[in-house]
């Protein structure tokens, strides 16, 4: 019983049988009571520790749960054996690294993925949240479908139907947190061994998602009408990933023929679908909307992808994804195990943020915000680079600046951050070499600047640009 | 310009340009303007519609946008070729079939997902949200960080060493939304063509989701402490999914011994890993909490999965994993373009919500709550069951029945149906073939069950298991 010499504090805040249960946890690990070594009996080592018996059970029965000590029959309590036990490192070192985000200070970040911040609708969201917090709706708390909830699949439906053309029922939404959620599933639910063709130059986001599948990924060049059909033909792919609305980063909006090809190129043979990814197609500044795809297409051959991201919030994890039939019965069978991403709670909030119409008087608010960012963008780039041609404009949330002059993107880069300023390159949307003639070209995003600022960023640009060497 | 009589009602509510742009979008698609037809000049159409020449302007931009018709220099407006567009059909028959969840209704469902739902701490959470929704706190309505808020990482990563001994830094934790994501995230981090060894019988749902990875899954019987190492050896896996605190089905807590072997097991190649799955660990009703197998691992060869959807309500979709450094050195490399999945305001509500301390309090009353429906089933089965051994007692949200009797498992499930009673058969947690000698065995969850609806239904579930012929 020496190995069971132990202090006992009562007044450490511990319980007695905590204390005992350490120490012999201890002396088993550290090898100073061996394999088969047999502890004394609960009622010798209670009367040897002054405390009550059953003080001593709850011990021995802790460590019998853990495996340290068994118990034999008319026998007692004997250490079990534990293989590779004995040169155990009570702490390990720890060697983790600290997490470094490095994030660079700029005066000002043209950067594309930026949104107003400050336009939250917190006090919306804060008063439907105390509504939906109730006691009486304890199904909430429950989990929900799979693809997420009737109510909001069948608001999402609607306002698909108004504002973007889109046919479907609400049995075809499948609700997930975020669109890289979604295409994860989407790898699931097309199976694998697949084929996919981007646009190129593309979003790398999407790119990087497909090249992570057991997918063989294929780029297509664009002219000015999006995706080159032919060179769709050519590649062999089965998929096609496309933003008719309002490519990225090259601003294209894919006019009808150009649509009806893709969609004639889907209907040709089964496995064939097209993936559109309507991105930011809330942010139209002249006109209205462009339908998307998904409401030309007779043949249900496209799969239609959009999110809440963008136009509420980044840090809002809603994205929503309409499968055709057929996909929707792959999914059914396949995919319906996985759980929904998203918190019942926030669907919720979410529907009655769109069925009550606070998302549209949002996304009025919003595009005033951003028609005038956008507007002092395109006057700035007309003012201080008269020479150079700017693209994308009338939608989205960036523009493109085409250079003139013989400097290299990189140094044009390089020359704006000098000065405080983040521009993006857009030769980093393409995949693989660059097109013949490539002329640099600067992405520039505004959402998430200030008219002033959007001015003030584009002179110091282009004085920067200019004068250096 | 027979083709652009239209009618225009400046009362209808609708812009006169989108009266125009929708008359010749139709003219267009119906066929009745032909591919290179001209169009009448802007001036010519807005004379004879007698509105202003911006309106037909403005129409016929957006007819550009979407590609209907071109400018040619010089000559004017003209109706684009667009292949396949005239055997269009305007109205897609809505031929969706109606979703069918057929859920039948049981008195008593003993299953083991239930959970209990009247005890969500909507007020603590209402409260929390209130005070988080302020319009101070823009930064949050930004991306977050892809693993999560480092906030709410840190409060994560000191509960799962206070509560489970997990030893680890906030830097090597992955929040995402629900396990199910969290494999989705593995399989990519891990890499294709792995094979991975669950115990058997399992959870059900991790063999699906392994099913739909481009992974080879075998399965590794148990013996009274777990999964049989010898077996896992044989198998040639390289990973291995385990529940050791408290496995599902069998309640099985693994031994320290047993613990010791498995990590030798990983120990011995490089690619080699255990998944822990801590999926109902806070939920022990004797002494203390069993530690994660993941404070056992001292050479970094553990991935700890846990969920916040069991303890707080399956509505709230927040889970972690802890990864070791090697693989959080391949989700640096190949993962981190994956957004987060878990919305900002709810990472920031559920770190005040652990941070202050009502998590614990949570859980202690959930605890209670627990352990009293878990004594009255146990109670229950000894009464109503006198001669049939119960298992898995002291832990988690179910216990398992071992039935004594001529009757199959189906015949037990169906006469408790038909009694209004739900019950589950283990045999269903069996991947492949039953073992020999198989006995038929009952899951019963009692976590969505009050004590007397408890009482009640194992009353009528003996009855029918006893009586029916």
């Amino acid at each position: 019983m020496n190995d069971l010499v132990m202090e006992l504090d009562s007044h450490s805040g511990r319980h007695l049988y905590e204390q005992i249960y350490d120490h012999i946890k201890r002396e088993i690990r550290e090898g100073k009571l061996l394999y088969d070594e047999k502890l004394p009996s609960t009622r010798l080592l209670a009367e040897y520790l002054q405390v009550s018996r059953s003080t001593v059970d709850l011990a021995y029965e802790q460590l019998l749960s853990e495996g340290y000590i068994e118990s034999r029959p008319y026998r007692g309590f004997f250490v079990c054996k534990i293989e590779g036990l004995y040169d155990f490192q009570a702490q390990r070192a720890e060697t983790a690294e600290r997490e470094t985000v490095v994030v660079p200070k700029y005066r000002y970040d043209f950067s594309p993925n930026g949104v107003e911040l400050n336009s939250f609708p917190f006090r919306t969201w804060k008063k439907i949240t105390k509504e939906t917090l109730t006691g009486d709706r304890k199904e909430m708390f429950a989990l929900g479908h799979p693809q997420g909830d009737m109510e909001l699949r069948t608001t999402i439906c609607r306002y698909l139907h108004a504002s973007r053309g889109v046919n479907c029922s609400p049995e075809q939404i499948v609700i997930g947190a975020g669109n890289d959620y979604l295409l994860l599933l989407l790898e699931k639910i097309l199976g694998r061994h697949r084929s996919v063709a981007l646009e190129n130059p593309t979003y790398k986001r999407a790119y990087r998602i497909f090249e992570s599948f057991a997918y063989d990924v294929r780029t297509v060049p664009m002219d000015e009408n999006g995706m080159c059909v032919d060179a769709l033909y050519e590649c062999g792919a089965d998929l096609a990933y496309v933003m008719p609305s309002h490519q990225f980063p090259t601003g294209i909006v894919m006019p009808i023929g150009r649509r009806m090809e893709l969609l004639k190129w889907a209907s040709q043979k089964e496995q064939r679908y097209l993936i559109e990814d309507d991105y930011d197609s809330e942010f139209r500044y002249r006109g209205k909307p462009i339908p998307s795809l998904q409401a030309s297409d007779r043949e249900e051959k496209v799969i239609y992808i959009g999110t809440f991201s963008k136009a509420i919030a980044p840090a809002i994890r809603i994205s929503y994804m309409v499968l055709p039939q057929r996909l929707l019965e792959c999914y059914r069978c396949q995919c319906m195990f996985f759980s929904s991403t998203v918190s019942r709670i926030d669907q919720s909030i979410l529907n009655v943020f769109i069925r009550d119409g606070a998302f549209e008087r949002h996304l009025n608010k919003m595009r005033k915000i951003y028609k005038s960012r956008h507007d002092a963008l395109l006057g700035a780039c007309r003012t201080y680079f008269p020479g150079m041609e700017v693209s994308g404009e009338n939608a989205g949330l960036h523009l493109l600046l085409h250079y003139k002059g013989n400097r290299t993107e990189k140094e044009l880069l390089e020359a704006a951050a000098g000065n405080g300023i983040k521009v993006y390159g857009m030769s980093e949307t393409y995949i693989g070499r660059l097109p013949e003639n490539w002329q640099p070209t600067l992405i520039l995003g505004y959402a998430g600047l200030h008219e002033t600022e959007i001015e003030d960023g584009v002179r110091i640009l282009a004085g920067c640009i200019k004068h250096q060497p």
